[in-house]
Order: C-alpha cells, then structure tokens, then sequence
C-alpha cells in the first residue's frame, strides 16, 4: 500500500464472513518489506469455479494454469502472491506455481487443478520457490484474517484497500457475495495488475457461474480503463462454495437466478468503479455515456476510445470542457459516426449538438461541474440505438511521477 | 512558436527554391496575436498535386474539399491558415473555405479546386470569412518570403519550424523536393494537427505522384505516433510544377522514378521524425525496430502499440530499462506473438530473449543508451519475416503541463 491515498478513495465496507471461505495470511518475503504479502483462501468441499483472464498473448503461467482450472470447475484454495508478477519467466515461473498448487492440494487431500494461484509485482523474475515453499507452509496454519487484511495484503502499489458485497434471495435464501480487488498503482518497475476475487456462499453450477460472470465482465472490467495498457496477469475469479443451501442455480429458469445475477453484476461493477478510483495519478472519476450508436458493442468501442484519449483525460485533468478532444476521438474510434449527427455534452449540459457548437451555449453550469470529483461525458452518435458506459479517470502528472520518476 | 524550443529540436535546413513555387505571407488575425497567420503558394500552370489526409471521421471541411481537389490532380495554390483549425463547423466553416477557394481561383483565374486549404488550431470556431478575404487580399499581393518564414507561418504552438529537402536525378536533370510541415505542440484548447507540404519542381504525373506517395505515407507518417490520438485535419500533400523539364513521370518504367520515389521517400521520412521531434513534452526520440513478425503490417501495429503505450513512453522519459513493459505492450497489440519466442532489447543490447531473461545480462550499456535524446528499443517476435520501423517520443511531465495545466 502506497501512502498517499487518492482523493477517490471509499472506506473499506463492512464485508460479512461467506460460509466455506476461510482467509489467511503469511509472509513470503517476495520483496525487502514488512508486510504480508501471501495470502491464502481455504475453500469448503463442493465449491465450483468460474473465472475471467487477460487477453494479452504474453500472460503468466499463472494464468495458463488457471485458465486450465477453470475448466474443471471445482476449486478448494487460492493463493495470492504479491511483490512478483512471475510473467515472462518461462518454465522456471511455471514450475513455481506448480509447485505451489502441489503443496497445498497435498494438505488439502484434493486435487492440485483445484487450488488457484495469482501472482502480481515485478515481471521477468522467477518466483522464488523456496520463499513460495515456507510462505504457503505458515499460512496453511496462520490464524484467519479478516477481508480488509487480505485486501490489503493483495496489494501492491494500490493507495486503499478495495471491497465489495451483494445480497439476493435465492431460492427462499439469502446468498452473499463478497469480493476484493487489487489495481492498479505502479511505482516499482512493473506491469499494471488487476486481481479480483468474489466468493458466495450460493450454489452455483460452474458453467451457469461462468456463463453469468463473462457477462458481468462485459459490462464491468471490460468497460474500464486507467491507461490502456493491458496486463499480463489480469485475473478475475468467482468461488461459490453452496454453504447457503440453495437448490444450485443452473440457468436461468432456476428460481433466483435472475437476482442473483443482478448481485453478481452489482459486485463486479462496484469492483470496477475502486479500480479506477485507485487510477494511477487519478484526480477525477470519469463517466462516458455513449448512446445513439449502430449497437451497443459499437458505443462501447467509442467509449473506450474516448476514455483512452490522453487529450481528453488531461483536459478533464485540467478541469477544461474540451469537447472539441471529444470529437476527435469519436473520429478516430474506427467506427461509424456522422460528423454532422454528432452530440457532446458535460455533466447533462449539451456543448454541441448535430455536428454544430450551441448558439446558446452556457459553459458557466459545464465548469462548476468539470471541477467535481466525478464527471460525465455524454456523447449521442445520432446513428442508431447501441448505448454503453465506459468509467476511466484523469490523466496527471501524478501518473507521470508514479511511472517515470524513478529508475529500476 | 513556443518560446521553451524542444531538446530535439535542429536548425531549419538551408531549402533551395523550387521553380514554378512562390510562398508568400500575411495577417490574417485569427488569433489575437503580432504574427503572420496565413500562408499563401502561388504554383505554376500544369502542377500536378496528390494527398493524404486523416481517417478521423471527424474530419474538417477542409479534408473533405482537398480530397476532391486531389481527385482531379492539378494545383494552382495552396492556403494555410493558423489560429483556428475550422474543424466542427458545420455549414459555416465549408462555406468559410469555398470563399478561400474562390478567391484565390479569381485572381489567378483558375479553378476553384485548384485551391487547396488547410486550417490548424482552435476547433469549433467557423473560420471568420472577413478575416480570412481580408487576409487572403493582403497575401495575393506581398513580396515573397523564404520556405523558413512559410514553416513559422504554418505552426501554432510547434517550437520550431521543420523542413526537409532531398533531389534526385530524373531524365538527365536533377530535380529537388522541398518540403515544410508543422506539429504537434498544442497550449491552446485545440486538437493536435499535422499539416506537411512538399514542393518539387519534377514532372510528374497526378495518378502516379499520389501512389509514390501513398507509399511514402506509408513507412513515413503512418509509422510515428505522439500520443496516439488522430486529428481532425492532418493533411499531406505534394505538388509538382514540372518545371525542372524532365519527362513526365508516368510509372515505375519512366527513367528516373526510383531516384524520384526514394528522395520523396527520403523527405517523407525527414517530416515525420521532426514532428516527432517537437511531440508535446518530447525529451527523447524513440526508434522502435520490429522483426520476425507474421507480416511487415503486423510488425507496424506490434510497433504503434509499443509506442503508444504510456507505460512503456513513461519508462524510457525514466530512462529506465523496463523492457517487460514492452512484453506488455507486444502482448496487447492484438497481433500474433508468441511469449516463448520473444525476444527484446535496447540500443543493440538483448535484454531478453525467447521468452527468457538473459542469464548474463549486462544493464550497463543499456542504462547508458538510454540517457541519450535518442534510443532505440528491438523487437523480435520470432514467428516470420515480417519488420517495420516505428517513431515516438517519450511521455512526461511537459505533455500534461501543455494539454492539462490551463483552463480554455
């Protein structure tokens, strides 16, 4: 944990315990600090799995290997190595994750495809096994933890702890979810990562829970972003171990399936908004609502490519209602757009709207609005119906100094 | 003009005249400032023009009206005006250029789309129609100025005017191109332009002038890349007066083409790097070097995504040898790579190869390399013969001073 805390920054919620999920911590010694930095999820018998990964092609081979766990679906651990990414370390790297998932599923009696492993911090560094061997063997046995320490203890360069929670009735039940999350500081040499977790104690089937976290993602982790650099080791998981007694949800004729997937979705955007919140450098929280689009895949596009304009995000930055960088980066999205059609709008105020500048136009209400913590850009393509939100924050010289003010 | 002039700047070159290419200058005013704002070509009867112009769907009327002119081939005279970009305009800002257009078409008693314009700076403003007829008057009639005055006119916020020459030998003559652009500094609340004239007084044909280059463009100012966000008018065109007497160029079997392509190829190539050179905030030149991709176009988008990614920009304003932020950025490209394969490097020197650190990695060399204005990061992707060279600058401080630390 960094000690400057971003001015976005929530207090940690109140996450309640979820039956069959026990919490953790030891020290490893990844890095020269004095802080836990191995944190270990012992998970109840019967527990399914679903999980969403990085696209970028140079992954982790602890992404490999989760990729391949999620495929079976059965999971009894997770363990969270922070201060080393183990990315681009080739057989050496998978050899100690290997060796991890061995240790633990020979304590647990389970099969070794059951314990999942992230590792987040400096890349090109093979994890080391021997600190890996003894940090897994004293956090087998440490005391439990409580959510906030194993949030916080996720963490790298992050500046607050990140959690979030979601309740639904379920079949004449109350499942819970709770999940953290770790992203996306960066001030050693390293590769931005994003690392979430969310456990429930609701009986999911593991390809209905998939099915609904890949479209949760899609509207949540995939519409944010800090800078647009993709990580190595993204990595999102969901565990539900069935503890709450639930006839197991298998699709969405299950009773409750549908609030549950509304908690679901309701958990990983809260995920998403800390993520960005904690943006590198982040000064604002930004909202871009793209409507009018030929489908919602196509808003979402220009969203992201509008959330990803570093002229925008400094102007934003500069507390600046440029919405002229707004239609530049609509145009050069590689979408369909209509010069002529185009609307731009700060904070519900139109700035310009069927490809023209207001005669009218008041910017007095834009500016009072620009200089708030949270800001919103509305853009209508005028082209057709697809909408999408997309969240990112500003761009500052706080992410140069976290980024370029130091030397490996 | 800037008055802090960038580190990477270099002396305006000593550009001989072209025949049949008259530059002149005026005051147009459409900014509230003591300098020249317009500039005005005068080309000979029979000047053959081609063009290149910006994909931003966005894009100014300007754009709209020089792809006609291009498509039809010939050129009486060029307008540039700077201060106001004309750019999301509308009605108001085409009907501004027409008027240019016919203007200058009645003094020289030609046709108006022998009149090309261009427009550079604040967006969203219609270009005022007095101040550019009174502008446009005034030029028609002021004594010639020199190419380095014309390059002043043309920048905004540039620190320091940019040309280029190259001649080759055509048909037993020898024949010059000279060549003036401006970018890509930017203090005022506008979007980022890059507007580039070459001048040639070689013969040659419109349909073949627009293929060489079309091809120049291609290795040229579609390899460099600022800050990744696409203007509204960026615009590149070539004029030939045909004065140097040669036989027209027709096609690669025309005496003289290669020589002609490659010293068109050779200014292109100039252009770019120095607008690269004055890239807002730039502190060091960036040469990236792709090999062993699928393709060459693979290679060039594996290459933008490296220069564009602001953790690898950001590493080397660092000087820091972070070259697992490049393994990133190759994995994001959305191109095919292979983790196992890859191998990269600095300023000659592997870091890393197939997928490994090296064992016997000396960062001393590479620490060195990197505190010069000029580094050079290799790429081998390991899977084909595919190669393509990229140019960016570094990210730091100064570009979110200039585009974030005012209020428009």
């Amino acid at each position: 944990m960094s000690d400057a805390v971003s001015p976005l920054a929530s207090p940690f919620p109140a996450l309640p315990a979820i039956a069959g999920v026990t919490l953790r911590l030891a020290r490893a010694g990844y890095k020269d600090w004095g802080r836990c930095d191995l944190t270990y999820v012992e998970l109840a018998e019967g527990t399914a799995v679903a999980g969403v990964f990085t696209r970028n092609v140079c992954c982790s081979s602890e992404v490999d290997l989760g990729r391949e766990g999620v495929a079976l679906g059965k999971a009894r651990a997770l363990v969270v190595n922070a201060g080393n990414s183990n990315a681009f370390t080739g057989y050496r790297g998978r050899e100690a994750v290997e060796q991890i998932m061995a240790q633990v599923a020979g304590h647990l009696g389970c099969a070794p495809d059951e314990v999942f492993v992230s590792s987040t911090g400096v890349i090109g560094v093979p994890l080391p096994k021997d600190k890996a061997r003894a940090g897994v063997s004293a956090a087998l046995t440490a005391a439990p933890c409580t959510w906030e320490e194993a949030a916080r203890t996720i963490g790298t360069t992050d500046t607050f702890p990140k959690g979030a929670m979601a309740q639904a009735v379920v079949d004449g039940r109350t499942v819970t979810l709770a999940a953290i999350i770790k992203g996306s500081g960066m001030i050693a040499p390293d590769m931005a990562t994003m690392l979430g977790y969310i456990f429930t104690d609701a009986a999911v089937e593991p390809a209905f829970l998939q099915e609904l976290l890949s479209a949760a993602n899609a509207t949540s982790f995939s519409c944010i972003t800090v800078d647009s650099d993709t990580s190595t080791s993204d990595t999102m998981l969901a565990f539900a171990t069935g503890k709450a007694g639930n006839a197991p949800l298998r699709d969405f004729d299950s009773p409750g399936a549908d609030a549950f997937a509304a908690a679901l979705e309701d958990v990983c955007r809260q995920l998403a908004h800390l993520v960005v919140k904690d943006g590198e450098g982040a000064q604002k929280f930004i909202r871009i609502d793209v409507t009018g689009a030929v489908s919602d895949d196509s808003a979402r596009r220009i969203g992201l490519a509008v959330a990803n304009s570093p002229l925008v995000k400094t102007a934003i930055a500069g507390e600046d209602a440029n919405w002229g960088r707004v239609v530049m980066a609509v145009g050069k999205a590689g979408e369909p757009a209509d010069r002529d059609r185009l609307s731009i709008g700060f904070g519900g105020v139109w700035c310009a709207q069927q490809g023209l500048p207001l005669a009218d136009y008041d910017e007095a209400p834009v500016a009072a609005h620009l200089k708030g913590l949270e800001v919103s850009v509305e853009i209508d393509i005028g082209l057709g119906e697809g909408r999408a939100t997309v969240w990112t924050c500003d761009l500052t010289h706080g992410y140069i100094s976290i980024n370029a003010d130091y030397r490996s």
